[in-house]
C-alpha cells in the first residue's frame, strides 16, 4: 500500500524530472548565477505573482529557507511572532536562534496567527523597553501546520495589525501550492506579493527534488539574501537544479488542459487525493482533528488504530490527547491516487 | 520618600564601600587573576557553601552571569527548560538566543518549575529526535521572578527529575542572600552547592556595586568559564573589585554580633522590612499578589493607586489583570528601614 | 567548445542519474533515516574506508559539511587552524564566524599547512591565556585550494603535530576523489580514516547533482551532527538522494573493468585530461603557477590571454600578480575528454 | 617599587572615587535611565566633543563597547577591517566572531590601519561577490595597541578612504585621552567626533574603577545600542555608577588651574611619566620599540633583563625577536609619580 506519510516520500514528479535528465549535459556557471534555468524561472515566477519588484531566489529546504528570510529581515535583538506550533518555534532545532534571533510565539492554537494573540505578544514585549527581545516581523504559514487554509480576511487582518505595528510580514509557503488550489481558498498568490515582505513556493513537498523559490520585496533581504545563503551553508554550486525545477514548474508549456501551472496541478491532484480521503474517514466514523482542505488530514484514532495505520501507510502521530486517544496524520503528494486513497480507506473501514 | 522601586537604588552598603575605599590605591594584576583579594574571596565563598573542589568566579551582573552559565553548559543545540517567566526567558533580551542557545519556558505559573510541567516540556522536546532543540539543563532562581522562596522539598524534587534526565541544573541567585535569610527559608546554601551543577550570589542587588559569584561544580562549565568571560565581554580589567566585595561580604571579620556574614545581614535586614511592609499593607486590606517571604511584595492596586505609588516610591507595575487592576511591586534593600517602611504604610493608608 | 570553469558545471555523471531515475518513485521515510539507500551507502563507505566505528553522514554541499564539521568539534572560545587561503577562511562569507568560531589562518603560502607554521599560530594564541582564542583543531583540504595533493608523509607530519598539541584533525574531501586518484598520490582514504576526527569524500564536484559523505570519528561531531544539521538548514528532507548517488558511486555492481569504485573512476577520469592539459600547456610555453597532478590547473597568463581563455572556456582569475600577469584556472570534471582538452591546446596555441 | 604593569592596577583616581562615595546613598532608577548623573555626563561630553546630535551611552569595558560597536553597526554577512594587531583580532578571545560577525585584518605592521592596505583587503573580499565577507566598517584604535598617536592627517587619510568606499568608523578609545594629550598629538576629539561613525572615552584605563563612553553618531547604532547592551550582558543595574563617574572626569568644576577635564589632567600625568621614562631609558642605552609618545612604552632587553623588570615591576612581554631578545612593555597610569620612574630608571641603570 502507498505510504501516506508525507509529501516527500518520493523523488520529483515525471515532468520535473525530464527536465533534470533532458538539461544534465549543459554546462553552467553555478551557484544560479549566469545560468538562463534560474534566469527564466526567477522571471516566469515575477510574472506569475504579478510583481516586477521582486527578487526570486532559491533555497534548498524549508529549513534554510525560513533562517534566511528570517534573519535577513531582523537585527540581532528583535523577534519574530509567530503561533506557538510554528514551525520554526518547534521542528527546526532551535535555527532561528543559532543564528541569534529569537521566536516570539502567541498562544493561537489553531495554526492561524490572530492579530488579537500578536497584539498581546507585543504589548508584553515592549513593555519594559530594552530589557525586551522587540517584535519587527510575523511569520505564518499557509497551510498551517495542521493543514489550514488562510482566507483572504483572514490574511488581510493580520497583515493590517502587522503594518500598523512597523512589522515586516514573512509568509513560509513549504505548502503554498495546496493552500492556494484548496477547493475552499480564496486568497491569491498575487494577492499574498501584493502584501508579504517575502514569502516563499514551496518545492520540495510539492514534486521537485528540493527547492524553495523565495520572492523578496522587502530591500533589507533583498541585499543580504545572496551572502546570507552562502554563508549559511545554503547555496548550490550546482544552483541550476533549482532553476531547471522551477522553470518546468511555470513554464507555460506544461499548463497543458489545465490552464495553470504544473506548480499548480500537483497540488490540485494532492488536494482533490486528500478531500477524498477526508471524506471516506468522515462516513466510516472517523474524527477529524480540525478542519483541513488541503493535503494534509488528522484524525483522532485509538492507540491499536494508531499502531495499524502506521504500519500500513506510514502514518505518523502528532498528539496525544488527554484520553490517551491519538492525533495521526495522512498526507496526500503529487503521486498519490484515487486508488491509493480507496486502499486506505478499505484498510480504516477494517478497524473502524 | 525612599524609593522602594529596587534593590539596585541605592550604591553600595557601607561596609562594602569601605573594603573599596580601603584598597583603592593597591596594585594588581588585573581580571581576577592573581590578587589577593579574588583569592581570598573564593576560598571564603568555597568555604562558606562547603565544597573544596568547586571554582569561584566573577561576572560583573545577572544577566553576563547567565549568559555564561547557560552557554557555557549547553552545545550549539541543545536548549535550557526554565519557567515561562524566567528572566532568561523573558527580561534579558533575548540574551541566550543572542548565544545560539534555545530557552525552553513551561507553563508553570507561580515562578517555581516544577517536575510536572518540565517532564512535559521535555517529553514535547523529545518526541521527534533532532528535529526539535534537546533539554540540557534546567534554570532555576531562588528567589523567584516574584519574590517565592524555594523549599528544600520542592527544591529537591526539580534536582531529582533533572538528574534523572541527566539534565544539568544552573540557579540563578540574584536574589540568593534573601531566599537564603527568608524567614520561610528551609534550604541551605551548602544543600544547593551540593546538587548544582553551578549556581551564584548575587551582590548587586544585595549591598554591592555590582558582581556575582558563581560556583560552579560542572567540569564543562569550569574549563569554559575563563574564555567565556572575556569572549562575551564580561572580564573587568579591574576585577580586584569584585574580590574586594566579595571579600568584605563573607569576611568572618564582619560576622560580628550577628554571627553571619555581612552578606546575609544585609539581605536579613531587607527581609524584615519587607515582611513588616507586607503585614502592615495587609492590615491595610491591600490584597497581595501571590505569597512572598523576601525583599519583593506584590499588591493588586487600582490604576489610581498604581499612580500614587509610582510616583511617591517609584514602585514598577508587573501586570494588568483582566479586570483592569494592576500588580505593582515593592522592593527593599540593604538601605531600607523600618521607618522608611511606615513611612510607606503610612501614604498607603491614605490612598487605601 | 567545453567550459573549463569548473568541476560543476554539468549536472550528475550518468550513472548517478540513472540511480536517481530508477528510484524516482520509491517511497522512503525522509531526512536520510529509515531508507535503505541511505543505510547501504553509509556500509558501503565504512567498508571502503575500512572502519567500522564511524559514522556516516551527509551533507548538501561543502560549505555546510565544513560548518557542522568546524562547530561540531569546537566550544564556543575555541578556533580552527587553517592556512590563510584555507577555504573557510576566504570563500564561504565568514560561514564559521557566522557560527560563532573563529578561524585561525596561517601564513602557509602553498596551501599545505605546515606545523612549523600551525605552531607559530599555536605559541601566539596561547600566549596570553583566556585572552585569545584557544586552537582546538585543524583544517586541512585534500586537493588543496591550488589542486595540490597531500603525500603520505606531509600529511603525517601535521597529524602527528596536530595530535602531539591534543587537537582535533578535519579534513575538507570537496575533491578527495580527485587527490585519491591523482597519479602522484600516495596517501590512502584508508590511512585517512585511520587519523582524522572527520573527513569528508565530495560529490558535488565528481559528478553527483550534490552531496558530501562525512566519515565522522570524533565522539562529540558524531552527538553534534544529526542535531547540526538540522538546525543549520542542510537536513534535506528528501535525503535518500545522497544515499542514491553515493551508493552509485560505490556500489561494487559499478566498479566494472577499473576494478574501483565509480567515485574513483570518475575522478580519474578528470585527472587523465587535466595532465594532458597541463603538459599541453607546457609544451606550448605557458607557465604554470604551483605544480598540480589533480584536475584543478592554474597559469600565468598575461591580461589577453585571460580574457581570450575566459570568453571560450570560462576560466576563472585567481590572482593578478605584481607585473600584471594573471592566475587563471581551468578545471577538469568527469565530462571533460580528450577531445575537450585537445580543443582547448590548439586554441590555446593561437593565442600563445 | 610601584608595578608599570598596566594603567588598571589601581582603582580610581581620587576625585573619581570621591564622586562614588559622595553620591553612594542616592537613590536612582537604574540602568543609565533617568538619573542625574548619567544624564548630565551625557550632555557634558556632548558638549565637549562638540556635537549635539550624538547618542552618549555607557558600557563596562572596552571587549564589551567593542562587541556592541562593531556588531550594531555591521549586518550578519559583514566584516570589519582592523590591523592585524587590532585588539579585536587577537585580544578578544574571538568576541566579534562569537557574535557571528568577521574580522578582517590588514599587514599593516606599526598598529596603524592604512589606506592602501585597508584597500588590497577591500579588494580581495570583494573580489568575489557573495562568497566572501563584506567589509562594512573599519575599526581604528588611538592610542595604537603599541603606543602610537594618530596625527590627524593619518586620521583624515583613512577616514576619506573608508567614505570613499561606504564604510563606517570606529573609533576604539580605550586610551584616547593619553591620544588626546600625548606631546605629539595633533588630533582633536571635536574632530574625531565629526568624522567618526562612533568612538568612546576610555575611562577603565584612565582612573576610573570602569566605564566607557560611547558617542554615537550612526543612527544604525543609535537604534542598537539600548538593547545590544542589554543582549551582551553589559548593562549595568546601577548604571549611575557610569554616570558619577564620567561626570567627574567632565565636570567643568574640576577644571582646575590646569583648565582642561580632569579626564585629560589624568592622561597628561601618566605620559609625562611616560616620556620621562621613555627618555631615561634612552639615556641608559635601552632600544626603544617603536616610538609612543604616550602612556605605554616599549623596549628590547634581554631575557635575563626581561625577568628582573617581570620581577621588580609586573612588566609584561609582548614579542620574542628573532635574535631571541625581548620587546617589553612599560604602562603608566594617573597613579604614576615622577619619583616611581626615577625609581625604575634607578633599577634599570643597575641592570643595563
Amino acid at each position: 500500500m502507498r505510504m501516506f506519510r508525507n509529501d516527500y516520500s518520493e523523488g520529483a514528479a515525471p515532468a520535473i524530472l525530464d527536465a533534470l535528465v533532458r538539461t544534465n549535459y549543459e554546462q553552467h556557471p553555478g551557484y544560479t548565477e549566469g545560468d538562463a534555468h534560474c534566469e527564466r524561472a526567477r522571471q516566469l515566477i515575477r510574472d506569475f505573482v504579478g510583481r516586477q519588484d521582486v527578487d526570486v531566489e532559491f533555497a534548498i529546504g524549508g529549513t534554510s529557507a525560513n533562517i534566511i528570510g528570517v534573519t535577513g529581515m531582523l537585527h540581532d535583538w528583535e523577534g519574530v511572532i509567530c503561533t506557538k506550533d510554528g514551525h520554526i518555534n518547534v521542528h527546526e532545532t532551535g535555527s532561528i536562534a543559532a543564528c541569534g534571533r529569537t521566536v516570539l510565539p502567541t498562544q493561537d492554537a489553531d495554526g492561524f496567527l490572530s492579530p488579537a494573540e500578536a497584539e498581546k505578544v507585543w504589548q508584553f514585549q515592549t513593555s519594559t523597553g530594552r530589557h525586551m527581545t522587540r517584535p519587527a516581523m510575523i511569520y505564518i504559514t499557509d497551510t498551517t501546520e495542521i493543514g489550514g487554509v488562510w482566507s483572504r480576511e483572514r490574511f488581510d487582518d493580520i497583515c493590517d495589525w502587522a503594518e500598523s505595528h512597523n512589522l515586516k510580514i514573512f509568509v513560509d509557503g513549504a505548502r503554498m501550492a495546496s493552500a492556494m488550489t484548496s477547493p475552499e481558498n480564496d486568497l491569491s498568490i498575487q494577492h499574498i506579493a501584493q502584501r508579504a515582505s517575502a514569502f516563499y513556493l514551496g518545492g520540495t513537498k510539492n514534486g521537485m527534488l528540493f527547492g524553495e523559490a523565495l520572492v523578496i520585496a522587502d530591500p533589507d533581504l533583498k541585499r543580504a539574501f545572496p551572502f546570507l545563503i552562502k554563508e549559511r551553508g545554503g547555496l548550490m554550486a550546482k544552483g541550476r537544479l533549482q532553476g531547471v525545477q522551477f522553470e518546468a514548474a511555470f513554464d507555460p508549456a506544461n499548463y497543458g488542459e489545465a490552464g495553470e501551472p504544473l506548480y499548480y496541478q500537483l497540488a490540485r491532484g494532492a488536494n482533490a487525493c486528500a478531500v477524498r480521503l477526508r471524506d471516506g474517514m468522515a462516513t466510516l466514523g472517523y474524527e477529524p482533528y480540525g478542519h483541513s482542505a488541503s493535503n494534509q488530514q488528522f484524525f483522532v484514532v485509538t492507540p491499536e488504530q494508531e499502531e495499524a495505520f502506521a504500519e500500513a501507510v506510514g502514518s505518523e502521530t502528532f498528539y496525544t490527547l488527554d484520553d490517551g486517544r491519538r492525533v495521526i496524520r495522512f498526507v496526500c503528494s503529487w503521486a498519490t491516487t484515487k486508488a491509493d486513497v480507496d486502499e486506505l480507506l478499505a484498510f480504516a473501514k477494517g478497524i473502524a
